[in-house]
């Protein structure tokens, strides 16, 4: 690969979208000057507004897209009638080696299935999965599934902790990540089959990364491992659990500054640390899911975000190019030998 | 039932048995002067303790039991050896008739199949259920199953519905309920297809609460709903991930007031407030998960829990048996037929 990268956006999904989709390209043009954009929606609104960035039409191309997928779509009605979208057409870019990888903050679901439809799965992958990150009390940490996957068998777990593995080396640059399998207790004994058969292949394989055994609910925000590998139903739960009890506690932090003359005092002089405190929890310093196990990058941002969590998504498709993630991902599935796999998942459900 | 109110305590459950379950006594007795306890353990270190508590020896008397279950042992072990542990007599004190209630801050395992077994399900509930609640932004929600059932059908989830409700109705007072059944989007569509049977079932019964659809993981801590249904497998992982996410929240805080001298001085402050907040999020003030669906009131407090926190447990107990929350239970469950649902999960299931 050459030392161009060129990212598909698509500028019309998102709540804001083209607005923060152009803002957000040309904050990470300047962070990544080594990349460029193909930005595919209304030609007229796109250009418009990127003429309105000063030096940001040196590094971005627009390209036509009569429609749009509104957030509400159903994934079924986008892939029959899609095809004139943004995002249809930016992910096809990729597929087309116009774009190395493609960002979208539109529908999940639209997104998900147009990606798997246009890029199909990576060789070896039997179910891609949606991955991403967040602070923990040790660092940050990957999870996956977040919601791809509602019922997962032991196969498909063990093929998360592969792609989870390949996540957190090239995202968040962790040499020999250590991956736990999300369950209800520690003990082997503890939850279903599949998970119990996930283990027993994971303790037995030799692949990268450090498989540690289970870990629970509390062990994420811990981040006792790098890697929380479970299935879409659950993943999405904790996840979404986790972030509201963080805007609960924002809340009542908020409220416990005010409710006194001396509280609010003291937010006087604590400010200056509390800012710094947001600014390290700060939800677009986390943005961007990763679909992993596709034939190509394709990130998730957040629908709700703004320019500067639109450029954070940016630079999670652009690490995953450049540390060229996806190869990675390939050789080692490539070490499982998928003949082995699922005969020992049958056997082991079987005992 | 008489105004008296009598809770067997096994004396012996807990980290720092049986000194905070003697100190949690001699709380919960001066919270609720119409309560008197049997303390089941070994009889010498548990009436020197109570002889130390000035005024608890009137409200209880002291049974001996030989031997106590350990933190590790695991329930199968325990039914068959289990039967002179403190425990066991404990919860045979409910059954024989001696007490109201139990409460242990024991082996969850252990007292959740010990319990099963003396006091049996209710009649009419397939699946009994922990249940527990906590804080959230608009005041208190409870959630169940805790991880009692790795796996829910229908059935099962309509069942804990109505647990739920009366566990919220008795324990925080709400009158009519709102109940949820979590899942990882709001769409009828969304989930598997237990989930959406008991949607289906739950819209189309006529059950005391106001079941509302189903709800995502931001909307626990958000209180979005009053009663929070789900298996016990994402009930437990999503309530670990909140207490983690509330720990880590306040390791940041805690670490902010003290990374500067001005954040220091605003501590100084602010301090009062954030006593106060601390006061209100407080572990303590939300110990005591209830094992719903017995004939009998089985609480099970933390294991780390102190005497306030055990004196917590206590109370739950004592407001399930004082508002009759199983006779309530026994009524609501009474009107599902029991003939007709079965088939209506079938028929739902097969459609």
């Amino acid at each position: 690969m050459s030392d161009q990268i060129t990212i598909a956006l698509d500028a019309m999904g998102g709540d804001s979208a083209p607005q923060i989709v152009v803002a957000g390209a040309n904050i990470a043009r300047r962070r990544h000057p080594d990349v460029k954009f193909i930005l595919y929606g209304d030609a007229d609104e796109v250009s418009a507004l990127v003429a309105r960035q000063r030096g940001l039409d040196e590094f971005v191309e627009v390209r036509h897209a009569d429609e749009r997928v509104q957030p509400d779509d159903k994934p079924s009605q986008i892939v029959r009638s899609g095809k004139e979208t943004s995002m249809w057409k930016a992910i096809e870019a990729v597929r087309d080696g116009d774009a190395d990888g493609v960002v979208s903050a539109g529908n999940t679901g639209a997104l998900l299935a147009m990606a798997m439809l246009i890029l199909k799965r990576l060789e070896g992958i039997d179910r891609p999965a949606i991955a991403s990150f967040f602070p923990t009390l040790r660092g940050e940490t990957v999870m996956l599934d977040l919601g791809a996957n509602i019922q997962c068998d032991a196969r498909n777990l063990v093929e998360f902790s592969i792609m989870g593995e390949v996540f957190a080396r090239t995202i968040l640059g962790v040499q020999d990540p250590t991956i736990g399998l999300l369950n209800v207790g520690e003990e082997e004994t503890k939850g279903n089959d599949a998970l119990r058969d996930a283990a027993n292949l994971l303790q037995d394989l030799d692949l990268p990364g450090e498989f540690v055994g289970f870990v629970e609910g509390d062990d994420i925000p811990a981040g006792a491992v790098d890697v929380v590998v479970t299935d879409g139903f659950t993943g999405n739960v904790a996840l979404k659990t986790a972030e509201g009890t963080a805007k609960l506690l924002n809340a009542f932090i908020k409220e416990t500054f005010r409710n006194s003359f001396w509280a609010k005092i003291g937010y006087i002089f604590a400010k200056r640390s509390f800012d710094k405190l947001r600014s390290r929890s700060d939800p677009r310093r986390y943005n961007g899911a990763m679909f992993l196990g596709l034939n190509g990058v394709c990130v998730k941002s957040h629908g709700g975000t703004d320019a500067v969590g639109f450029a954070t998504a940016i630079g999670v498709a652009i690490d995953m190019i450049k540390y060229d993630g996806n190869a990675l991902l390939k050789s080692n599935i490539e070490r499982l030998d998928p003949d082995i796999l699922r005969p020992q998942v049958a056997s082991a459900a079987a005992s």
